[in-house]
């Protein structure tokens, strides 16, 4: 095999591939890229068997072939060749040699026949999203996802798809993450659970423009056609939780709220809480105001905003971490919250906006 | 005590004066800034014993006196203040409170009295020079003083004065960074070596302008006047390596090469040679050009590149690190650098530019 392309193309189609490569295994060819000549085209391909990453590119494709590299050292040292043509061959002995200008690398490969196949996703269920709006709504929920494995279905978010409308979910036993889109295929009924190491990845490789992202739901796996990159998962398996059940429309207690004044406050009452040791944050809600209050060991702290009100006052307590956390991914300007009482779960949900809303659970406090 | 001012001031001044604190240390005093007040003017103070570093600023005082606060904790509620001003109160039972808009912290204090007091540094040595000089020259020298403490001397860097310049030297056992200066001060001679932890944090305190700063040895300390700011630190005591002996005009061989060319073909062939290992990479010098070569159980790499040379061919070997730290910290476009045998150390020094020097050892190759 041997071709020859621009220094910047195959840098940036690495990048690309690179975050499906594992960094450390037993197993060394997941830690390679597949690189497989078609015509005038290489694709590169990562796989590391949860996630797989290909890219297809357009090269000067010298002599066919397919050639499986360390994926680390050969980003590393396109990263740090000088711009212009790099050729790569491959020699006898099953070395490949990198030539730029008069830089000249050989390095060993891997045999290219023991790279796991990406899986075929047969499909019949595929909706369409702009790269934009799929990397909003992956940045607004991907933070509640569970980090531990107690529960493996909740290390994932939940693709919920009915009469044309697109919910994106995630869960970790204190919060849920809700955020909602339309779409034009309204005869798609679906759920099904994406890893959030998949999504996090996924956002990473979008860029923010209106370009068409389209999804393949087949079995077992997921299929993200981004044109030239193409990004397959494997599904978790199990039952998601009913999450409509728990958002409720009742309240008895509703505040509007600026939401940076309230975030501000609440990283300041952090400060005295330390979050280490999960001292609540309280919230002392009244007819003019809001009054947030930390108290440890280290000292107090008392702020106090304006609210409106509608309904009766209320005393509840918070991690301030899971406030924080989506106080900081809205973006509107006011935000409303909504409180059933002080030992249940409370709703985040900006004011002219319902296509996100996130819940919280509350701490117990004695008064 | 209270006192009242500009929130953005006073994060400034606790953010200079918190370089200096300990951040974790059995005496939990060593970890308090102290704020002392004196007519409209507060003194804040961290000092770990090894360094202290005073700062003072206007500020509207109500009540005189002093406080030991945690440095840490008051340094991040006055971060996260909303701007305006900040009123800090000294209130019974040794609680300090600080309050912003409606924003209100209560933190307990420790006994100022505890606080260790900066040594006094009386001395008839002393010197000038802009800030934006000994911010160049700490950042061209820093990175070879001695990493480990096994000559705790060498973890210092010496300033050596004599005939209006100033020396300014750091060793490690590899390589000897070398940085002079012309200084007003005609008359004085001294060597000293200042910690390299002082130089570090001095650096970063340090704006690019061409304010002087003063610096004063005394017997055992070493004060640096910055105007609003003093930082004191101790001084390590012992013999330094008599550098001048190493640093010779003689050489072999002498190549003249760009030093970004240089730098870039060092880097591309250390990730053949992978730091940990410490593989070395060999330069092969004829009379035509460079060639850069690296050989390890990874693959192998070669560069060539142009230089001019004047003396013999020679074929030596380095460490790619002690090369590239140098190459970075060099500003000029053209390096010469000079080699007696493939034994010995060789020098390097931008091309028309005397105030800069680097000398590193080789490593022994067999051929």
């Amino acid at each position: 095999m041997k071709f020859c392309c621009d220094k910047d193309i195959l840098l940036n189609a690495l990048n690309t591939v690179y975050r499906a490569c594992s960094s450390k295994t037993a197993k060394p060819i997941l830690e390679c890229i597949l690189i497989k000549s078609n015509a005038n085209f290489i694709t590169l391909t990562g796989n590391n068997l949860e996630l797989g990453i290909e890219t297809t590119i357009e090269v000067d494709v010298i002599e066919a072939g397919e050639i499986a590299l360390e994926a680390k050292l050969f980003l590393e040292i396109v990263r740090k060749l000088s711009n212009g043509d790099v050729e790569v061959t491959l020699i006898p002995s099953n070395i490949v040699t990198i030539i730029s200008g008069k830089s000249k690398f050989s390095v060993s490969t891997q045999n290219p026949k023991d790279f796991p196949t990406l899986p075929e996703v047969i499909s019949d269920k595929s909706f369409s999203i702009s790269k934009h709006d799929l990397k909003e709504m992956i940045r607004q929920t991907i933070f509640s996802v569970a980090q531990d494995d107690s529960r493996p279905i909740f290390t994932g978010e939940m693709f919920e798809i009915q009469n044309g409308s697109f919910n994106l979910v995630s869960v970790d036993g204190f919060r849920i993450s809700y955020r909602n889109l339309s779409i034009e295929n309204k005869d798609l009924k679906m759920e099904q659970v994406v890893p959030g190491k998949t999504l996090q990845e996924i956002a990473k490789i979008l860029n923010d423009d209106s370009e068409k992202v389209k999804i393949y739901f087949g079995e077992n796996h997921v299929l993200f056609d981004l044109d030239t990159s193409k990004v397959i998962s494997r599904l978790l398996e199990g039952e998601f939780l009913k999450y409509n059940q728990v958002f409720s429309n009742d309240f008895d207690t509703q505040i509007l709220i600026n939401r940076i004044d309230f975030l501000m406050s609440i990283e300041r009452a952090a400060l005295i809480s330390r979050e280490g040791k999960k001292t609540p944050v309280c919230l002392d809600i009244t007819d003019e105001n809001i009054i947030i209050t930390s108290n440890t060991e280290i000292g107090t702290s008392r702020e106090e905003l304006e609210i409106e009100l509608t309904g009766n006052p209320l005393k509840i307590a918070f991690n301030p971490k899971f406030l924080i956390d989506a106080l900081k991914i809205i973006e509107d300007e006011k935000i409303n919250i909504n409180f059933l009482s002080k030992i249940a779960p409370a709703i985040i949900q900006p004011l002219d906006n319902n296509s996100y809303k996130y819940l919280v659970l509350p701490i117990r406090i004695n008064e």
